[in-house]
């Protein structure tokens, strides 16, 4: 399966099926790739004749691995050997499979896949991008382990790291490290998950004795869904309303021992258990409170504001808002790591649904004793292959933001607040639509599997469970989109404001809605997309230049372009016209976070055009062209509603472009396999028992 | 909260909030619908002045539960009393889980809920709608008990009902009714799921002894997925291909024993376990290999065929495929039951979700110290309010499917053949959309709760889990759309063909496509809809008319036929070209799974404004009214790129329709949490921690 021309892959299929009809598309393509003229004889006689050029699955393997393979191949290698974690989750106890996770996690830690990201003068190796890539190569595998490492590493480590200084560093980094100090993040209560800012807990400074006092005020102040809190975490990073003299400072970290050595809990530390979710049971989510918890003013993470001893508070950031928002960039890390994990389960999913469909049979095909296959299907292949196409652009853009990330945060630690502000809004929408989309595409997969997705063995369930969370822990995807929707309207500048709805709204109003809304830019913007973007007069020739990318880049970035417009409009309308800042923004909220997403997926798209384009010349090239045109015809297809109602679009090219996406998905199908089989998931992770029957017969 | 006026909630929402702007839509139609001044100091200190009508809660909710009130009821007490079984699946092992479920199931067998729907010489009492609702509602509590009861009382012992003859039902019925002989539907096999007329395993006469000889000659026709084989059941209704005299008849059905009564496998009989599954795991999946098992010529379950001592074959129904269809005829009432069990988990998550939306704040608003409750954002609303809607659409559409089925299979067995077919389109149908409705609408509950929402505690996550699988069990969705298509497209009329595509291709192809691609008909239809389907002309007055019940259906009916009249055409032109009726079929397989969903969905959308047009006048009506037209409007707005497309609709009239799509969605709104409750779900199923977290505090 490594290499096939496809005059062999023809010559094979027709082998297979002879020239039965069914499979014409798929054979008029591969023999229009390789030169050959359709199937006759000749092919069926002369199967090694020389093709055109290789199809090499094992460079477009490489291609998608990038600068980072060797993190993901360790990852893999890991992942193998480690294979009977997979099935953990379904056969022990949740206790068992918890104790079970953490072994794995700590083995792992040992060989050293886990310190990849931090300094060399704690273990690691200071290889930010790899780090990230290995992460999310973990999520080919049992996604308890994920998580776990993701906690322990990303979260608790890394507060350590960014929000500490070096006491911290000296002192814990190393252990928390190589796995021996198990640790928290204790950011979320039951009261405020998105809106951290108003977080309950606190943490108030003792001069007498120099210690800080960490306390839950309220029900709603306590610590819930903590990973790591349960049952294994000893030491947690508190995250509390900082009051020093009897003022408030706003959200700072605080180091909290929480259990002994031997697991019980520390005197005034109370420990609960979320109990069973819906997946990641290998992960112990747990509840904390606080009564009145005693800590030495060193456990203040100080790096970016400080307590003297006598009780004077400092920080070299003097807006609050500010200070808090630099304080929560550790949360981009998690961010872009939980997009990209989401990504690679939906891989893990279309690896296995694909293979499916390429061998599942039903119902008569004519002319043939065998019954046709699913991905012969055209519903099925519109329900499939989108989204793997999507999958694609996804991995292209994610594969940038973890580049952009290692620039900003794996270098000398100085960073451009624009940049930061547009990095963590790129993360933002990354990590919310790729896991929406892991959603979407794992819900596609175990329909398309029918009854045997539905059973553990198949491994779809687990994904499906273990992922859902996804869309809404490190940042709901509503609250992320808005976000992004805020940072393009101001242009990231000062946008220190809070991350709620009325601060967005107010800010837009007071300052900067000219940016985005500033009318002669749109018009210049109108024009410059005028001659790519052809208009409701495209009747004469819908099908011309569907498949250009300037047209695919144009209209995507139209309708992002007059979203934003549209929404700085009516914002600004709003507060001119006296309405409330809420309600101003309240009233165009599904608009502000549609604009967001047009946003994001115009930049997905550009970065599956620019990895196609920088790709080696070659077939690889060719199938990647397919999907990228497959993807970008889709992305406009489900907003045909919107092109037409503004004009963009008329009905004759909307139905032309569906027609497209039709024959794209046949032209797409015979290579789907190898598309698949290029993401590299393990054997241990797809080769399930009804992809390979063989193993349970 | 049972009645409350709309003076007096206006008043203490005034009273709660101040005149707060975020509040003022819902204060405005408060006091529109009771007939007062907008909000005003009178009406704070008038709060018990005389409304013009009493909004009865209580009213709605026994309109919802309609003639089987009682039936419903009496499943809801008996939730009510086994509220434990809820929390069993989460802390139980599997085997200790099913055996739970089983003891549960055959107490609520004792107290009489499950027999109602069979004769009455058998112990029942002959009321099959009331057996049907009583069901649904089981969906309130643990889905494995439902599904399981489903198993044993709807298709087991249906199966000996409808197929069988008075010597089955004199010896088995009973016991099956009462639970205590426990059996399975053994008809899906690894191989075969949706084609089962092409099912593997064999049932071969041996005239010499008079015994049948059940067998699976391949891997592929092992019967897998069967509820009740891997532990309870002691016998399994067998469909088989029928063997008689070296002629094979189609597929047939038998009665074969599995299991000694001490639960050991009876010789020549392989059982094993499907395993853990995403969810239902309270009921004990398995499979089922024969190895030449014998069984006397009594088992074949007679009704439609018969085989007489000496080897002659024999049936009333000369044609196989009708035959077998007929036979099929007991899925309906399977079909029936999970579309409304999918209805019933969709009510469950939705008064979970919006009565934790309605309580659950973040986020500031401005001039009060509270944060904004989270169904005061118009995202979130968006995002629960259309499928608040479409649930009561769905309850409606399946109050009707059900008063059909038991007027057709309650009565005196005369059935017409044309109202069958229609039945079972319907049924399939309503299957199909309630399936994947509960599916997108557990799943938006889940992320609208957020991490509170994954938490096994909260319960969205076991109704997720659980019914993931009603999408593609009891008849994938995705053929059984092409059914509905088939059906409409042939008018039920002969439409015995099999259930392959290509026998749809071929059917309408050779015979019958005149009747719905008739030209002069379809233009007639045309002119007959213009009237109320404003076209592109609508633009001087976008907004006329979008409340008109004859807008919505003329708009939902002109993309019904329209579309199946585009599929005929399709068709007739692709085979009238020659093309390979598969290929011709499969080209347009999109466009007839879309086109069977624009049908049931025009049904659905009909049947709601028939129930509101029923009600009694009050309130409550015009509550069920405003959801009427949201449900409407959605249903058009989500297909309006087609409406567009096919000159239905212009932009601005499109636009329109969101935006009062939005504005219905704050109408809706102040009236969420009653809507809710008149769902009437024991509180044993949604008094979850995160709504009511006094409970856990």
């Amino acid at each position: 399966m490594s290499s096939l021309t496809p005059s062999s892959a023809a010559a094979s299929l027709i082998r297979k099926f002879g020239t039965n009809r069914i499979l014409s598309p798929h054979l008029r393509s591969l023999c229009a790739i390789s030169a050959l003229p359709l199937p006759n004889v000749s092919v069926v006689t002369d199967p090694e004749r020389p093709a055109a050029y290789v199809w090499s699955m094992t460079g477009l393997r490489e291609y998608l691995d990038g600068p980072h393979k060797a993190a993901r191949d360790l990852v893999r290698d890991g992942l193998a050997a480690n294979a009977g974690l997979l099935d953990a989750g379904l056969e022990l106890s949740r206790a068992e499979y918890r104790d079970k996770v953490l072994e794995v996690m700590q083995q792992i830690t040992a060989e050293g896949h886990t310190a990849r990201g931090f300094p060399k003068e704690f273990g690691g190796q200071g290889d930010l991008g790899g780090f990230i890539a290995g992460f999310e190569t973990l999520a080919f595998g049992d996604l308890s382990l994920m998580v776990k490492a993701g906690v322990q590493f990303g979260l608790f480590a890394g507060a350590i790291l960014h929000l500490g200084t070096s006491r911290h560093h000296d002192e814990y980094l190393t252990d928390a490290i190589e796995g021996r100090l198990l640790g928290c993040f204790a950011m979320t209560e039951t009261g405020h998950g998105s809106n951290v800012q108003a977080l309950g807990t606190t943490a108030t400074y003792d001069p007498a004795t120099e210690e800080f006092v960490i306390h839950t005020p309220t029900p709603a102040a306590r610590k819930d869904y903590i990973g790591n809190a349960a049952r294994h975490g000893r030491m947690a990073a508190v995250f509390a309303q900082l009051v020093v003299g009897g003022e408030t400072h706003g959200v700072h970290c605080l180091l909290v021992p929480i259990r002994t050595k031997d697991g019980d809990p520390l005197p005034g530390v109370t420990l609960s258990d979320c109990g069973a979710k819906l997946g990641l049971n290998g992960v112990d989510n747990g509840r904390i409170v606080f009564d009145q918890v005693r800590v030495p003013r060193t456990a203040l993470l100080d790096r970016y504001a400080q307590v003297d001893a006598d009780g004077n508070y400092s920080s070299e950031i003097e807006n609050p808002d500010r200070r808090f928002f630099t304080m929560l960039g550790t949360l981009v890390q998690g961010r872009v790591s939980v997009g990209g994990a989401a990504i690679n389960a939906s891989k893990v999913a279309l690896t296995i649904a694909i293979r499916y469909a390429d061998r599942r049979r039903q119902f008569g095909a004519p002319g043939s004793a065998d019954e046709a296959l699913l991905l012969d299907y055209r519903m099925h292949q519109r329900r499939l292959l989108p989204l793997l196409a999507r999958t694609y652009a996804l991995h292209f853009a994610q594969a940038e933001l973890v580049e952009e990330f290692a620039r900003l945060f794996g270098g000398d630690g100085v960073k451009d607040d624009h940049d930061q502000r547009a990095l963590e809004a790129q993360a933002a929408g990354t990590k919310a639509l790729g896991t929406w989309h892991a959603t979407e595409t794992i819900q596609m997969c175990r329909e398309a599997c029918g009854g045997a997705g539905y059973l553990a063995e198949n491994r779809l369930a687990t994904l499906k469970a273990d992922t859902d969370v996804f869309t809404t822990f490190e940042g709901d995807n509503t609250v992320l989109m808005q976000l992004v929707a805020k940072g393009l309207l101001t242009n990231y500048r000062e946008s220190f404001g809070k991350l709620d709805p009325l601060g967005t709204a107010r800010f837009i109003a007071a300052q900067a809605v000219e940016i985005a809304v500033e009318k002669t830019a749109l018009r210049t913007l109108i024009e410059r997309l005028r001659d790519v973007v052809p208009n409701r007069n495209d009747a004469a020739d819908p099908d011309a230049g569907l498949r250009d990318d300037a047209y695919h880049s144009g209209m995507l970035r139209f309708r992002e372009e007059h979203m934003l417009a549209g929404v700085a409009r009516r914002l600004k309308r709003g507060i001119d016209d006296g309405v409330e800042p809420f309600e101003a923004f309240n009233r165009c909220q599904d608009h502000v976070i549609a604009a967001g997403r047009a946003h994001v997926e115009r930049v997905v798209a550009e970065a599956f055009l620019a990895a196609v384009q920088a790709a080696p010349e070659g077939a690889a090239r060719e199938r990647l062209r397919d999907l990228y045109d497959l993807h970008a015809l889709v992305t406009i297809e489900s907003e045909r509603a919107w092109y037409i109602e503004h004009g963009r679009l008329s009905g004759a090219r909307s139905k032309a472009i569906t027609a497209l996406v039709n024959e794209l998905c046949a032209v797409v199908r015979p290579y789907a396999g190898e598309l698949v089989d290029a993401f590299g998931v393990p054997g241990a992770a797809v080769d399930v028992p009804m992809v390979v029957p063989s193993q349970h017969e």
